[in-house]
C-alpha cells in the first residue's frame, strides 16, 4: 500500500479546509474529503440554503404587498432558473476550492473514505480506487455532520426521499412535499418551498417546532407554522412506500393516516459524521452520541489529533466550527501558547418564516444555571419601523437575572432577526445591567433594533436598585 | 393679559413632551405647541416617513424579482390608501398626545407662539385667539427644527410646493416631482416617490448628494442616485412658477434650462425653530444659524432655561432628542446631580436606496482629529448573505486609527444599513482594536452582519503588531 507521511492530515474540507496561509507555509498537509469538497456549509448548508431563502422570501413579500395600499401578482416561479442560479456559483467554489489543495504547494487532497488504523495513521479508501495509507504527526478531525434518515423512510431514499444534500437540487418543484422533522433544517425548507409555492406538510414527533430553543420561541414559531404550513405534531411516520412509478410517496403515520406526497424530506436530525473512521483504533474517544471528545483547546483524547467543527460540537454552527478552526490551526503550530475555543455566547440564526436570532441562555438554561429569572418581550408592532412593516408578530425576547439586571440570552422571531440578535448578544458580553447599557449607546430612530433597545428597557430594575428607566 | 405661573414650562411638544411621569408628578407643567401636537418625529419626519419608505421599497422589491428567477407585476399603486394607513395611524395619537395634556392632572397644553418676554416669562398667542403670559420657575426650549424655503421657491409654496410638512399628504401621486435639496429628507422621499412610481428629479446645488457624509459614502451614493433618479447637480433653482392653473410648475436653473413638474419638494435644509421667539428677552443666547447655544447638561445662557434636541443640535436626530430629554427632565428635579448629554459616538440612518447607517467619524474628521487614519471597504457581493440577495452594490466602510486599530467611525450603504451600523458603533464604542473586537464575538452565519465581521477584519493590523489575522 501506496504511504505517504504529512506533517499535519486533516479529514474534512468544511471548516477544516481554512488552514491559515502563512503558518502552515513550510509544512505538508493533506486534506482528506469523502464527500463534496467544501463540506456542508457551502454545499449542502448555510451558503446555498439561503439564497433559496431570500428568493422564497421575495415571493412571499410580492404576496403579501396588499396591506400597503400594492397590488401585485407574482406570475413566475422558474425553478431551474433559481435552483441553477446557485449552484452555477456554488458548484464552481467547490471545484475550485479543490482544485487549489490538489495543486497548491505543500498540499495534497485525497477524495475517499478515512479510517484510522493506528495512532495517528489514517487508510483512505479513494474514489478513484485503492487506498492509501497516511501518517502524520499532528491529525485533525474535522469530518462535520450528516443527516439521520430513520429505518421506516429509507425505503424513499435515491427516489422521491431526500435529505439537505439532494433536496435543493430537484429536477423540477413539486407541488407537495412532506418534511419529516421538526428542527431548523425542516423550518427553513419549509419556508423555502412554501415560498417557492409548494404546499409544504411537516410530520413532527414532538409537539413543537424548533423544541430545543427556548420554550416561548418554540411555542410561537409552532403557533405561526400552522398558520402557513400543515403542521402534524405528536406523530411518526412508521411506514413509506414509493408510488406512481417513482413520482409520490405514501407515508403512513402512527395514528393510521396515510400521507399523500410528491417529494419527501427527512430532516431528523444530523449526527456527528463519525461512522466508518475508527477513531479507537487511534486512541480517540467518542461519546454516546458520536460526537469526538475534546478539551477546550480542540486536543482529543489521543496526542497530536485535534478536532472541530459539527463532529465534536452539538451546536453544529458554520461560525462556532471556524472559530475553533481558528484555535485548532493556531494550537497545531504554537503548542507553547495553546488558545482557547471561544466562551463568548453563541448567537446563531435560523433563516424561516419567520427568521429567527438566538443567543445566549434560553430561559430554562438561565435557571437550570442557578439565575432568578427576569422576561421581557418587545413586539415589532410596538416600534415605529415595524408599524413600517404592518408586523403583528414579531417580537424580541429578553432572559436577565432579576438581581444584577444582566442579560443571559434571548431571541428575535420577526424581520432581521438574525442581524438583531447580534446586538442582544453585545448586551449579554457586556455583563452590564440591561437598563444600563440598553441607555449606554445610541439606537438610530426608527430603524428596526428599537425592538432590542425597548426589550432591554422592559426589564424590571435590577432588585434593590431604583427604578432603572 | 391672562398670567399662569408653572413649575416647568416646556416650549415644543416633540422630545420636549416626554416628561418623566414620576419625577414630574408634583409639579405644575405647561407645554407650548405651535404647530401639530408631538413634534416633527410623530406629524412629519422620522415615522409617518419610514410607513411610506418601507411601502416604496416593497414596491422596488417586486420590479427586481427576474434575478431570482421570478416573475411578478406591480399591478397597482393606491396612493389614497397608502397615505391614509399612515395618517389614520398617526393622527390620532397626536391628538391622543395632545388631550392627554390638556387633561392630565398638573399639565397644561397652550397652543400657540411663545415668544420670551422676560427672564423665564413667555407671552403665548394661542390659536384660539387672545395671548396668554406664562411665568415659570425653570423653562426647556424644545421648539425643534423647521424647514427652509428659498426665497426662489417661494412662489410655489401652498399650491404645487410642499416641504415634509405637506408631501406626504399630496391629494394624489403626481407623474413627476422635482425635489430640491440633496441631503437626509431629500434622498428619503426621492426613494419614496420613485418607489411609487413617481418620476423623480433632484436638483442640488453641491456636485453630490449628502455631502455632510463621509465623502466616499456621498460618492457612491450620488453614482448610485444618477442611475435610479434624474439628478442634476451644480445648479440651482433660480425662479419657479406656477403653471397650468395650479396643476404643475415650472423652475427655471441657473444654466438657464427649464423644468417642468408637476409637484415640487423643498428639502434645501432645516433650521433651528428659534424664529420669533425673541430669545434675547429671556437672556438666551442663540448662535449665528439660529441654534440654542447650551452646555452638556442642556443648560442655556439664562438661568433656569434649558434646551434640547434639534433648536441646539446641529444632528438634528431624535434619538439624539430623547437623549438629551432625558438628560435635561433629570437635571430639572436634580440640580444637586447634573447629568450630562451623552457622549458615545452618534449612529444615525438614512432611509433610502440604498438604505444608509452612519457612526463615529467620517475620514475627514478623523484625519482633521489628528488621526492617521486606515479603512478598508467590504462589499456586500463578497458576503455570504450579499450573493443570497444579489447585491452588486452595498458596502461597509470602516474608519480606524493607524497605530491603535481602534475603530473611529463608518458606514454602511445597502440592505439594513440602519440596523448593520449600530454593531459598527458597538466596535467604536469598545475602542478594542478592531480585529480583536470582531474575533471577540460570533457572528451567525451567513447573515448579513458579516459584511460588519469582515470590514473590520480587512483593516491592516495596528502597527507594530504582528499581523492582526
Amino acid at each position: 500500500m501506496r504511504t505517504e507521511h504529512y506533517d499535519v492530515v486533516v479529514i474534512g474540507s468544511g471548516s477544516g479546509n481554512s488552514l491559515p496561509g502563512e503558518e502552515f507555509a513550510d509544512l505538508r498537509v493533506a486534506v482528506v474529503e469523502a464527500g463534496v469538497f467544501g463540506g456542508t456549509c457551502l454545499n449542502n448548508g448555510c451558503i446555498p440554503t439561503k439564497m433559496f431563502v431570500w428568493t422564497a422570501e421575495t415571493a412571499n413579500r410580492v404576496r403579501e404587498v396588499e396591506q400597503f395600499g400594492l397590488s401585485a401578482e407574482l406570475t413566475d416561479v422558474r425553478w431551474t432558473e433559481i435552483r441553477d442560479r446557485v449552484f452555477h456559483r456554488i458548484d464552481p467554489i467547490s471545484e475550485g476550492g479543490a482544485r487549489y489543495r490538489r495543486e497548491a504547494e505543500g498540499t495534497d487532497l485525497y477524495e475517499g473514505w478515512a479510517r484510522f488504523t493506528g495512532e495517528r495513521q489514517l487508510d483512505v479508501a479513494l474514489h478513484e480506487g485503492g487506498t492509501v495509507r497516511l501518517t502524520a504527526d499532528q491529525v485533525v478531525i474535522a469530518t462535520g455532520s450528516a443527516p439521520t434518515v430513520p429505518d421506516a423512510l429509507a425505503p424513499l431514499m435515491g427516489t422521491v426521499g431526500h435529505t439537505n444534500r439532494t433536496i435543493m437540487r430537484l429536477e423540477k418543484l413539486p407541488a407537495r412535499m412532506t418534511i419529516v422533522g421538526g428542527g431548523v433544517v425542516a423550518v427553513e425548507f419549509a419556508h423555502v418551498f412554501s415560498g417557492l409555492g409548494v404546499e409544504v406538510t411537516l410530520v413532527v414527533r414532538g409537539e413543537r417546532l424548533l423544541r430545543d430553543l427556548d420554550e416561548e420561541l418554540s411555542l410561537a414559531f409552532t403557533a405561526l407554522a400552522r398558520k402557513r404550513w400543515d403542521v402534524r405534531t405528536g406523530t411518526e411516520v412508521t411506514g413509506a412506500e414509493v408510488v406512481g412509478a417513482g413520482t409520490g410517496a405514501h407515508l403512513t403515520l402512527d395514528d393510521g393516516e396515510t400521507l399523500e406526497t410528491e417529494v419527501v424530506l427527512v430532516a431528523t436530525g444530523r449526527r456527528p459524521a463519525t461512522d466508518g473512521l475508527d477513531a479507537d483504533a487511534a486512541g480517540v474517544r467518542v461519546d454516546e452520541q458520536g460526537f469526538v471528545e475534546c478539551d477546550e483547546h480542540g486536543r482529543t483524547s489521543a496526542e497530536g489529533v485535534w478536532t472541530l467543527g459539527d463532529v465534536c460540537d452539538p451546536t453544529m454552527l458554520k461560525h462556532v466550527a471556524n472559530a475553533q478552526a481558528r484555535v485548532v490551526f493556531h494550537n497545531l503550530v504554537h503548542p507553547e501558547e495553546l488558545q482557547s475555543f471561544p466562551t463568548v455566547p453563541v448567537v446563531a440564526g435560523v433563516f424561516s418564516t419567520p427568521e429567527i436570532g438566538t443567543v445566549g441562555l434560553t430561559e430554562a438554561q438561565a435557571r437550570e444555571a442557578g439565575h432568578e429569572v427576569v422576561t421581557h418581550t418587545q413586539e415589532y408592532a410596538a416600534v415605529a419601523y415595524g408599524w413600517a412593516m404592518e408586523d403583528h408578530t414579531g417580537r424580541c425576547r429578553v432572559i436577565a437575572d432579576a438581581d444584577t439586571g444582566q442579560v443571559l440570552g434571548g431571541w428575535v422571531m420577526g424581520h432581521q432577526a438574525a442581524i438583531l440578535v447580534n446586538l442582544l448578544g453585545e448586551a449579554v458580553i457586556s455583563q452590564e445591567p440591561a437598563h444600563e447599557w440598553a441607555r449606554g449607546r445610541y439606537w438610530p430612530h426608527p430603524a428596526l433594533s428599537e425592538v432590542v433597545e425597548n426589550a432591554l428597557l422592559g426589564l424590571p430594575a435590577p432588585r434593590g436598585t431604583a427604578a432603572g428607566r
